[in-house]
């Protein structure tokens, strides 16, 4: 008896080594790990100068008109680069329609925003800067403001050193584009496992990975970001309740005025997504198990047993990278010619 | 006439290193350097492990009802440890009664806030957060909150070894004491001069240090913190207009219900003055030069000169020091259990 358990163990870690490489190469098909260095930008050149631009401008609460909320209030870098907020919260504490999406590896989804409406960074970084409900300023008044602040002159000129008026509003946006795309989570237990390393992985987390591929997540949540990559209905199977998916946002239909974009959104990334809570545009869900059970039976049609919920919900923990390590920039000081925060 | 000349120069020399030499042992009775090093706090020794949590909770927006607002909305670190705020702005987007004072140095003082009603850090810590105008929490809901996030349990273990319970409202500010005790903005041009660096202030920044002793600034403002260490009457000589200081606001009175406390505040140290505007308990004054002017009539009874005024900004500039560089925390995540934003 005991020759011959000794003789399966060797057979069963045979297997079991099978096993790994299989769902190795079976994700690898489907899945990128995060890259550790950024992606070059289309017709945005990265330089140490940018970098250091987009990290202040990034931080700098006065390119809003109270000059109390930056990027990082709704994108914080300490919290995984989101808010923790249903919706996010701005101007005069008004609600936003929708969940503040981390910016932690944004620059790998094809498009920004739940709808996606920005086709870049760049574009995106323009759009909070300007919304009544978030930073309420205007370019006029972003551009009046960092001209009047000494410090950014030597610092546009060095990040656009050919441009005969480097303070822009454009500049701005390209500069936050070139210091958000470094904000990357690289090394997630999921990006070892890819990379080869079959132990970074607990049996559990491997079940769930099995679960993802084989139940049908992974068509809409594949590549690098595991999502972000194009766009779905929610409710492929059945609609979410009007608590979930309320009726006042119809998604990329108010983008394309296309009967069959109603309810369509991006498929989000789910990167670092047991960090990034709550979830869905709405922000309604708060538990990871929840969000996998609303997408089991909303997108998949299926009730997922209580055991899969756990495992996909390991397997989605295991997708949290490396947090970025920043250095808390100094911002340059206004002058008398800054203009005051508008609080109304 | 070229010899005579010749013969001039060494002696005017001289006179001005006597000159110097003198101005430094006038200026060295009266104030003293910032320290590079975070004094000792009573009965708060710090720790490694305190300092890493206390900057965490500082972060922390979660302390705040909205997990919106953190100890560095008002008190960024970019932008000189304060919020180019008149008065602050917190929960709900209610606007709050006065100035939000740097907490660069703010260890130095004698007593925490405007009317010095909080004796220390730790003290200070505890009031904006529960604050109805600022972070709106309480002490239950800020206990509950910590005691949900995982990550916080080792942290405050680390920090309190010997508590049976170490997650508390008073070691929260315990923690925020410590890291902020380190916020200090050493190697000013001042300071330099002060530790016999006589070149390191200007012509100019010397006029302004002579005028600053001689007409009568430095009684109130003296010390590390050049002020930070007595209260005393806004308008001794003549009251400020009420815009500037508003008849609802009596200072110390609210503290002491003492009638010769009426108008009476903390003069605030002048340390980082020159990027930390705007001025007063009421942040109506915009540019220094009209703080300095101000000063003048409502304490000195004075109308200083416009030569006076620009050669006294001139030296309050050079008060400002190496800012603290910082990396940017890891906040440990929330957990099912965390409490939800309140927003209302």
């Amino acid at each position: 008896m005991k020759r011959m358990l000794l003789l399966l163990v060797p057979l069963c870690l045979c297997h079991s080594a099978f096993a790994a490489d299989d769902l190795t190469s079976r994700a690898n098909k489907l899945f990128k790990p995060i890259p550790t260095k950024a992606p070059p930008l289309k017709g945005n050149p990265a330089t140490a100068a940018k970098l250091e631009l987009g990290k202040k401008l990034f931080f700098d609460p006065r390119l809003s008109s109270s000059q109390l909320i930056s990027c990082n209030t709704c994108h914080n870098v300490g919290l995984g680069g989101a808010d923790l907020q249903e919706t996010s919260t701005g101007h005069g504490w008004q609600k936003g329609p929708r969940n503040s999406p981390t910016v932690f590896n944004a620059v790998f989804d094809a498009a920004q925003f739940w709808d996606g409406r920005a086709k870049d960074l760049q574009t995106q970084a323009k759009g909070p800067v300007q919304a009544a409900v978030e930073m309420n300023s205007n370019p006029e008044l972003v551009v009046k403001t960092l001209k009047s602040i000494p410090g950014y002159a030597p610092l546009f000129k060095a990040a656009f050193p050919r441009a005969a008026d480097p303070i822009g509003f454009d500049n701005m946006a390209k500069a936050i584009e070139v210091f958000e795309a470094t904000l990357l989570t690289p090394d997630s237990p999921f990006d070892r496992f890819l990379k080869g390393d079959a132990a970074a992985l607990s049996a559990r987390e491997k079940r769930g990975l099995r679960i993802f591929m084989d139940k049908g997540c992974a068509p809409c949540h594949a590549g690098t970001n595991v999502g972000g990559a194009d766009y779905y209905p929610f409710g492929v199977r059945e609609a979410p309740t009007t608590e979930i998916r309320p009726a006042g946002d119809t998604g990329r239909f108010m983008v394309t005025n296309t009967e069959s974009d109603r309810y369509v959104f991006k498929a989000p990334s789910l990167r670092n997504v047991a960090v990034t809570q709550p979830y869905f545009h709405s922000g309604k869900v708060w538990k990871l198990r929840d969000a996998v059970t609303v997408m089991g039976s909303a997108q998949l049609g299926v009730k997922l047993k209580d055991g899969e919920v756990e495992d996909t919900v390991a397997f989605l923990k295991a997708l949290t990278g490396k947090q970025p390590r920043l250095s808390y920039p100094l911002l340059p000081g206004s002058s008398d010619e800054t203009p005051h925060p508008q609080l109304k």
